[in-house]
């Protein structure tokens, strides 16, 4: 081998290793260089070194023993000097794109969400009219940043099918979009050359669950998003599960009852038809522009009326057909699935019982999301931070150092 | 690190290259030195000596190039001298366990099924006489092998749920079995300490279909069996879909009708129940001990009868299910779906076209089986043959070199 080349492999790994120990730093919040040295398999040289670049970049700072981190462990033994991530550091900008609001949030290393805001879309039905929204909420949130922190990049979850290769929005049924380039939409909206990943909703929610959520150690997870639609993350042996073109999951649009209402799929009696945000609504006489605060509603419903239980039991039977289908250990219910199955979990656990195969019945448990209605938003945070864990300088080198005064036009 | 850590490591990497030495020539029948270079990045030297050792266990032989190996390829230029299976080489016992009839044959590697062997079970309904059965025709088979040739293990197909971590066939509800400990059995039967290995046949049909069928280099596809019951073997990302515990792709119990027929599963209105043998036999005016041989039977039909078309439809209707779950790019058609589709492509076709979302649609194509009737079979032998693969030294030390005299008796 070349020396010349030998030098790149070498520089590549170092910045493999120094995004890796970044990830660490972003999982735990506060982590010991004695634990980064166990964890990486590296000597305890190579991680000072390691951090102390991550501390000249900005991106961590040095943490005192014990010093009070919000996930500081000490060690047995001797405590060791640790590392945390930086105060007004490098953020990302998160985006929750629901059918009728959107919730922007800035989020930092060690997934924080600072300051939010959020704006209803209901009578907006261009993508460009919604793509403009966003944009305001972008640069109203960005306004709060420090004023030296850098932007890394934007991460929008949208309730549709989103193409891998390139983040198109090629299908969001309830949205009406087909083929929208929204990423882009959002860049034009705010002129600025910031990297943007889009992300579907539930895929979303499941990355945030399982790197910081109910899902945290668990390898086999599904995260259901109901979120007007209904869809779903797998993460399946520890890994997404993305289908030939990043589709995989779409189980609002399984066959339920072949007798039912026409979806916005274009099929007929989608297990959507029967659990979706409008049914809820309806069953609550909820008037029909409340049904992007479904969530809210139910969250201060202390007694569930009787309507709302065969609704239940639909849910239950649609996991059903989720469970046989992918044998995860834990579903996690997410969106209005949350309030829900906290109402109504024993008419849940029967419509899943009385359909589900009982080994696979047997393996798999239902969970309440670890973070709150927060899942999708911060999973939306997640997909941003990636390529800065895959390479921590590339990344630096694309962010945008001035986001603040350049949005604030 | 001391010096015999390192030597066993050392020794660790090398059965991994051997076996994966042996993986090239299992996939090709034949192969080139030159080839095997190329694939596997090692030089020249240690290529030969790892296939100089392959032949000294007997697993392979040379080949002269050009020589008229089944797959024999020559590389532009100066042709490189070869590898190939040996002649009365190893083999395996594949077992192919459907709800009426076994079928068991002799697969030596490079995936050729030798001698075989079937009977009906239709009759039998405990566990242990499906065994005594299995291994009468296990004792017929091996009775024609050579008598030096080693007998690896033998690899069963179930039409069920199978645990991974042990092998036991935890639900098989069209034998209606549940937790039974099938390859014990088969061993008690047999009195022979040879290592078995249980998958569950859409799995195994998966397998085979991806290592040397229609899947060939497909990363996400889709193997569905229609053996009696209704499954799918999922690869995805080029990996076999397991779930948590071992049961994805129970796609036959996905809901279909809710006002449908009550499931062997428990359920009611299973996809199964729509399009299982059982309804197929019956537009055909089948007699319902002749279920065993569908695939036969519809092999024979040259224009289908007008009560096959509805069925032709679910077929495709239920299709969409597992397009909208798991985004294949490829789904094969395995069992009774083979000549269904042959008959009845167009409603196959429209039944997935109506029920599927349209990008999930675009991105699919359906297909015959690339090994016929054999896929699942040959795909009990596949993972019959991993532990050879996994190492082959260890792998010869438990196969068992006798098996013809020692099953004679
Ligand atoms: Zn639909
Ligand atoms: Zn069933």
């Amino acid at each position: 081998m070349p020396s010349s080349q030998r030098g790149t492999n070498q520089e590549a790994v170092r910045r493999h290793n120094l995004g890796t120990v970044l990830r660490h730093v972003h999982r735990t919040g506060e982590i010991s260089r004695a634990q980064l040295t166990t964890a990486m398999g590296l000597n305890r040289s190579t991680i000072a070194d390691l951090v102390g670049e991550l501390a000249e970049l900005r991106l961590t700072e040095h943490a005192e023993p014990g010093g009070g981190g919000t996930a500081a462990r000490r060690t047995a033994g001797r405590p060791s000097a640790g590392v945390r991530v930086a105060d007004e550091g490098p953020y990302v900008i998160a985006v929750d794109l629901g059918v009728d609001r959107a919730v922007v949030a800035r989020v930092g290393l060690g997934g924080r969400a600072f300051e939010r805001a959020e704006a209803a879309i209901t009578h907006e039905t261009e993508a460009w009219q919604v793509g403009a929204s966003v944009a305001a909420l972008i640069r109203h949130v960005v306004s709060w940043a420090p004023a030296e922190a850098p932007l890394l990049g934007i991460g929008i979850s949208v309730p549709g099918l989103v193409r891998r290769s390139d983040g198109l929005v090629r299908q969001a049924p309830n949205l009406g979009w087909t083929d929208v380039s929204f990423g882009s939409i959002v860049q034009a909206a705010l002129d600025l050359d910031v990297p943007v990943r889009l992300g579907n909703d539930a895929d979303l929610g499941a990355l945030a669950e399982h790197n910081r959520g109910a899902g945290l150690g668990v390898d086999d997870l599904i995260f259901i998003s109901g979120n007007v639609g209904v869809g779903a993350g797998i993460i399946s042996g520890g890994a997404r599960l993305e289908g030939a073109v990043g589709y995989a999951g779409e189980v609002g649009h399984l066959n339920f009852d072949p007798r039912g209402p026409a979806c916005h799929c274009g099929s007929q009696g989608c297990w959507e038809t029967a659990v979706g945000a409008h049914v809820i609504a309806e069953a609550l006489r909820s008037p029909g522009d409340q049904v992007h605060r479904l969530g809210e509603i139910l969250d201060e419903v202390t007694t569930a009326p009787r309507e709302l239980r065969p609704i239940a039991t639909d849910i239950g039977r649609g996991l059903a057909a989720v469970v046989n289908a992918y044998n995860p250990s834990v579903v996690i219910l997410g969106g209005y699935f949350r309030p829900m199955y906290r109402l109504l979990r024993a008419e849940v656990n029967a419509g899943l019982a009385e359909r589900a195969m009982a080994p696979a019945f047997e393996s798999v448990r239902l969970s309440l999301p670890g973070l709150g209605t927060d899942s999708v938003l911060l999973g939306a945070a997640e997909n941003a931070f990636e390529p800065v864990f895959a390479d921590p300088v590339a990344s630096l080198a694309t962010a945008v150092t001035d986001a603040r005064s350049r949005l604030a036009g």
